[in-house]
């Protein structure tokens, strides 16, 4: 999208359900990776962490017997560790992300959906997990029988996260797992609201293509849920708000069963290899939802 | 030491007063050369830290624009982390090191001389420095006008700390620096009432010899200070619970000097280069303190 887009006309709300404390450090892993990405050095092999990073504290905490099943990079531990001095000094966690994002040179703004505390916890055969026991530790394995976001119902959203989403262009809802990284947002009071009620065009991309997610235990979960693992699933878990869905070329016969009342659909190429593959994707996004909005830009 | 008295019989009392707090960790330096040295992980060549230590999260957070002149490896980190981890979950410091040395494999008793909050602190020409500023980030270059034990008049010795000098066989006072590596142990009430009580051999090897110190700022401290530099100097700093002053063949003649009273001199090679040379000079102390001393082992 940044390539594309200025990036400091880029608002980005991001899921905090996946936060962890490990080895007393506030983690955020879904921000980490859009700092990493938007200040170009995510590992986009791996898909989280930066760059050509080294765990030698990983091995020295295991040597001293704790918990090393969450890889945290020597790199990747000064982000941790700036942000959790931050947070004990009574920033908000708002705030301690600006700082981070204004020192690796970020120019988008990045901005977690809540200050407060929300825990997406996995509800599986053998017990409850935090999010990332049940996704690293355990490696999406155990048979799931359902997902709470714990918090979410008593968090607050910040008033520039509101705006944000009151005032944009548009609204683009990533391809992401719609149940533990989309969810946990829309699962804040306020969140779906602002969605049913603002201007711009609400665009999502589908994460599904066919009955599989391109990535990760989207398809796993959305069955856990109750939901069809396809693009007409994805439709459903955003009926309340969306305008626009995009799928994938393979799946343009499904456009018929998602178009409803007022929601589009429009048909390309949506599975990503390269930069280039994702601007043209982005590229695409934007001009639909341009194409589709009421808004004077 | 090690080489030559069995591992689980040596009680070591540390200095706390070099202690700092950076990137919300809290770091023991003296106490963590001591850790690492027991367990074989120390790099002599730099005399702090573990062999073959990298730095990348200190690179990465002065990229952040973190302070970064206190050079925290990514190994040492664990040390820190796991140590702050413990402390905020309402751990005595005493506590913590015993965890730590026990995960290192320690043998020996490695104790903080206080679990209160003790910090050294030089007042130079420019002004009030925490210790570490003054040794570490200038380099301790600034001229000295005089060297406080902040929060050691109120400080409480640990009870197995009494008990360590009460009950010893023999109290070494090692060749450190006596203002302040030696000077804010002296300063927590009690620890100098143990010292003269003990029926222990009190014995010090000189960290001077000649009329300068053998490595780092202990000269300058004590000219600062008002003491001799030399070994008459070091002893006239212990005279009061100062039982064997153990002085380098150099300064022989010094001797005489020295003996007053209850204290006697031993003159050998103190200046040790190796493993070897240090393993002789332990087993001279050792050996001078048993001869000297009214306790039946």
């Amino acid at each position: 999208m940044v390539q594309v887009v200025p990036p400091e006309r880029i608002h980005l709300v991001v899921n905090v359900g996946d936060d962890l404390e490990m080895w007393g450090l506030h983690i955020s892993p879904d921000i980490d990776s859009i700092l990493y990405a938007l200040s170009d050095r995510l590992d986009w092999v791996r898909g989280w962490g930066v760059r050509g990073e080294t765990f030698r504290c990983l091995a020295a905490m295991e040597a001293l017997g704790q918990p090393a099943w969450f890889q945290l990079g020597d790199s990747d531990l000064a982000t941790h560790l700036y942000r959790t001095e931050l947070l004990r000094s009574g920033l908000t966690l708002s705030a301690t992300i600006e700082r981070l994002a204004s020192s690796m040179g970020v120019r988008s703004r990045v901005m977690p959906a809540t200050d407060d505390r929300v825990r997406t916890r996995i509800e599986t055969v053998n017990g409850m997990l935090d999010f990332q026991e049940f996704f690293v530790r355990e490696r999406w394995r155990p048979e799931v029988r359902s997902v709470v976001f714990a918090g979410a119902a008593e968090a607050r959203v910040p008033e520039p996260v509101l705006h944000s989403i009151r005032e944009a262009r548009a609204v683009i809802v990533a391809p992401s797992n719609p149940i533990t990284s989309i969810g946990p947002i829309l699962a804040i009071p306020g969140i779906r609201d602002a969605l049913r009620c603002t201007r711009a065009e609400v665009v999502a991309v589908s994460p599904i293509i066919g009955n599989a997610a391109v990535s990760g235990p989207a398809g796993k979960l959305m069955d856990a849920c109750g939901h069809e693992v396809s693009p007409i699933g994805v439709a459903r878990c955003y009926h309340d708000f969306l305008d626009l869905m995009v799928i994938d070329t393979s799946d343009k016969e499904l456009a018929s069963s998602i178009r409803y009342d007022t929601i589009g659909v429009e048909v390309t190429d949506i599975l990503v290899h390269n930069a280039e593959d994702a601007a043209q994707l982005a590229r695409f996004v934007v001009s639909k939802a341009d194409e589709n909005s009421f808004v004077a830009s």
